[in-house]
């Protein structure tokens, strides 16, 4: 199976950072392709990826015969004409939040696709992918709280741009919560109110700061939001879900919290895969990465040595020569031999 | 840059896994060649791989041309042959615990790498790749917590097998802990005791179950671990250091955890790329996949579609209109339009 | 000083507990009257309290001249009666909520007790006594978090009495956090809202449960509530402020936790009479409560008593001497000696 | 029941805090007779307390016919004489550790009061009377754990007196988890290690800090103590218990942690008598303290007052319409009236 050539239009801060994670991160595809309305952009970072070139216009590189899927984070407005021609070309594409600008435009997308009959666009609400999210959301598929009542939710920024206004905090922000219930409820939102609160003395002029969200869908669930995008603190996204048998709280960067039955806690990392299968992904990432640099550097490692092997070999057999003894046992160790670091 | 290509020798669970984690999750690598002394169990996994082979002599599997690089899963009695051939032919190495199974031979390697003058071999202690290890690491390397003074490691497992034995406990489990205290410290042990407490009355006949071990370092760091591997809980892996100006602890699941200055706590997930950093990775990955599914299943998308993006736009739209009405607002949405998954 | 000899009207299952913490565990106060409408219980009740009688008439109880202040623990509807027989006799009442059952009594109660001049009439929220809400309030004044700007609360009770209605969730459950909203802010309430979620489908028929409120203050700070009173799990009454400068949380069963600068977490117990103070008061009463027991028993300790001194000086003397020496140390004890315990 | 008349020898920080706690907050006892070398220092604490008066021979403070029970708050090498005195003169006494300074005068004590046959000596090992203690003996008596098998203890203090030295670590820190240790396993400890680890720099010339203490039991269960009293960080006593089928943790400001099962938590506060219990006795205690004072002050509350309660009266009024009609509703209040604050 050969890896995937993705064109990534717009290379922005997003945009960048997903060009990072194609090329070294990610499994299977590579960005062959790049493109932003800033030119010299795109070809400095198509410098920087064997095999990537920049394409100066984002029709072309969607429509370019070596570009199997794309990656939208061009910049909203432009979304709308990109996506159609991503669906004329029938050429999968990720598309980072919003869909398009505006709900009639949005619309036009979606009845286009489903005319076509394919699912080729997947909308970039990247909570849906985080663990804790996806936790709850297993906990909630396994009946654990029994009916969904409520969420309470809450977004927090440290600081917005200066550039910032009160229906951004709606836009850009409340959207993802809005994904969020939509996500956990699996229903409809039918009715939102914004509530204004006293602001806070640190926001900018005219920013309505804090802001709090209230939503009802369809079969009366309640969810509130508070959205406060200068609070000086840090980042903080927090969602509790109340059910009918319990709740369960994520986000107080503690990992997921269940109430149930009397008892507050979460779960013990139940075995060693669970708790290191990331550390062995990273092992195994920069191991690859070392390797790869080694021809230059000569250092074909990134983490423990031979060395490190002997030594714990050394302390081992002094630790089973204690445990028959029950004595202390001096560790006998040869002086440290080693290849200087490269 | 080409992917590298990888011979995995061993195929049992921890082999498997590699296997796993190098076709799916790590760019610039695949796994060319596996070996395992079952032959069919090799052909097996061979057959699920494009453009992978089994071979049945790990000697000839290090030896092949088209191999760049080998990771070791065999059994461990086997490793000091195999690594001396990597060595050979100056094949990177990455060799799961322990590098070979005494003293000598582990010190044999040493020299033998040593004298090549080029860092070939990576030993597989995980744990420095663990977030929370790496991030412990940061703190001391920043001084945050002054000299390091003590460390209380405990490490439960809730079962071992019935071939387990009172050495392996030593061997095998607290062989992690020996290269822990010796990557947080940067210091040999140079000597170690086993106290044998009363046994667990549930753990099987003939094995000293828990042990403490007791180890100090070459500048008189104290160091302590609980082993305990027939807990019947879950897998506990935690580490405490105690410095001069405060401490911290991991592997209570729940992040690591400081004590300075009279507070104890975390930090607050700075920012969105800290908070949800993996989940645009797990994102990536997982819609890449569904792209290379797509041709078949004519289903590109594994996450929101765009009738998602249509949805939050209409919320956010009537969410504007709050803000600026200061009333609740319905939500206007047409009757949802959707192409049956796939 | 004497000792107060107070009256408590109402001896149900509130008033039944006051009696037995004035009588056991509150210095300078002991219960000389009690009264109930049930006149058999008063007498039961008062049988079992030194010194103490029953009182058949409410007023009569109020009036008596051994009487120098009241515990009101009556039901609702007779308080406005009662607290103005205490305005008349000058007699300090402690009353509990609420004040009376509707605002223009209420209003006439505090009118009288102002044209006295005499502050007589405390209302029992007792919430303002408890320790995590004191130590918020005391941030708060600090200055810890900034001008507050939102509050938000959670009150579940894990069921309610067949009797309880939908009005009683607002006027039994909700005054606590007008209370403790009022107490914080130090602002009275302009406005407030009752939103009414999807019902618990496993709460009685007829009750609107849960209910949000939102209310606004006179400076525009919001304040929502969470009222879900059939929630099967446990009491959970949880508070969060949020500043300008930070927030804090309380009610986590962890004790109070604060978010400012990057940072979570709370304060470590600064010092021994932080952390065992309570141990010590509750050491005391219980030695006192023994040694007035001792008389009839013969046995005047309830705790560790001489020999278990003996046997914490045997360890310690052993641990002095492997302080010395290095090794272990067996320690030197003779076969235990004891009174049996009464 | 008369109020025990208590004779408090010794009134330096410890005995001067008993004193006030006997006078303000323990029922059915009273401060009779103080006693101190310094005879100035008795004197003037005994003129603050109504109907106290300073003895000065502590010896003829424990014959004094008006004194019911003695507490020792004197220096340890005085211990000795005046329990045997308290013995003589059938005293109960409450005895600050430690019972005497050295193993054979604290045996003597031991098999004179076994001789006279009454329970009349208890040791201030406060700990066994904090919440948390007992609630870990509690969980432990409920065979929550199944058998126990070994404890891990940590006793950090931030500072020391500059007269403190490595014996003293010993004597004064140690001698509580001694007690701990067996007041959780009901075992007596048989051996004791001392490990002398690299000192903290920051702690005094000559003192070995930190320590650590490797205990065993009879049955051989075991006991680890790290002792590191100058951390410069806070108080912390922490305690881990490890059993057959589960551990738990207290000490770390959360509460107990248990972990079973593989879920890790805490209980949730299960009604309002636990979580508001404490809350209660301190408003009584306030109001009582407030109502003495108030023939003084004219100020007979200390807490809401009735102006509190219609308040909430009148937001709860507006809270019932708001949910019969579904509609914000305005709170509608006097200008407030009130009373000066004393």
């Amino acid at each position: 199976m050969s890896d995937l050539r993705i064109a990534v239009l717009g290379v922005g801060i997003m945009g960048a950072d997903h060009v990072e994670r194609l090329s070294s991160r990610i499994a299977g595809a590579r960005v062959a392709v790049v493109n932003d309305f800033l030119t010299e952009k795109a070809e400095s970072v198509a410098a920087g990826i064997p095999g990537c070139r920049a394409v100066g216009d984002p029709l072309d590189a969607i429509a370019d015969p070596d570009v199997d899927a794309v990656v939208l984070a061009t910049p909203g407005p432009t979304h709308d004409k990109q996506l159609l021609a991503c669906l004329d070309h029938r050429k999968p594409v990720l598309c980072e939040k919003p869909l398009t600008t505006d709900v009639e435009s949005s619309l036009e997308v979606v009845k286009w696709e489903t005319e076509l009959g394919v699912r080729l666009i997947q909308v970039g609400f990247m909570r849906r992918f985080d663990d804790e999210y996806m936790q709850l959301k297993a906990l909630m598929d396994a009946d654990e709280f029994g009916r969904p009542l409520m969420l309470h939710c809450v977004h927090r920024n440290p600081a917005v741009p200066p550039s910032f206004d009160s229906s951004m905090v709606v836009k850009d922000s409340l959207v993802h919560e809005v994904d969020v219930a939509r996500f956990l409820f699996d229903e409809e939102i039918t009715s939102i109110q914004i509530i204004k609160p006293a602001t806070n003395p640190g926001a900018p002029q005219g920013i309505q700061d804090p802001q709090i969200a209230i939503m009802r869908t369809s079969s009366g669930k309640h969810v509130d939001v508070e959205l406060f995008v200068t609070t000086g603190v840090a980042y903080e996204v927090r969602t509790e879900l109340v059910g009918e048998k319990g709740s369960a709280l994520i986000g107080l960067d503690v990992g997921l919290i269940r109430k149930q039955s009397g008892r507050w806690g979460g779960q013990i990392t139940p075995g060693f895969r669970e708790r290191f299968g990331r550390a062995y992904d990273t092992e195994f990432q920069r191991w690859v990465n070392a390797v790869h640099r080694g021809q230059t550097t000569g250092d074909y490692t990134d983490g423990p040595v031979a060395w490190d092997g002997y030594a714990a070999a050394a302390v081992c057999a002094a630790g089973v020569e204690s445990l028959q003894s029950g004595r202390p046992v001096d560790v006998s160790m040869v002086d440290r031999v080693s290849i200087p670091r490269a």
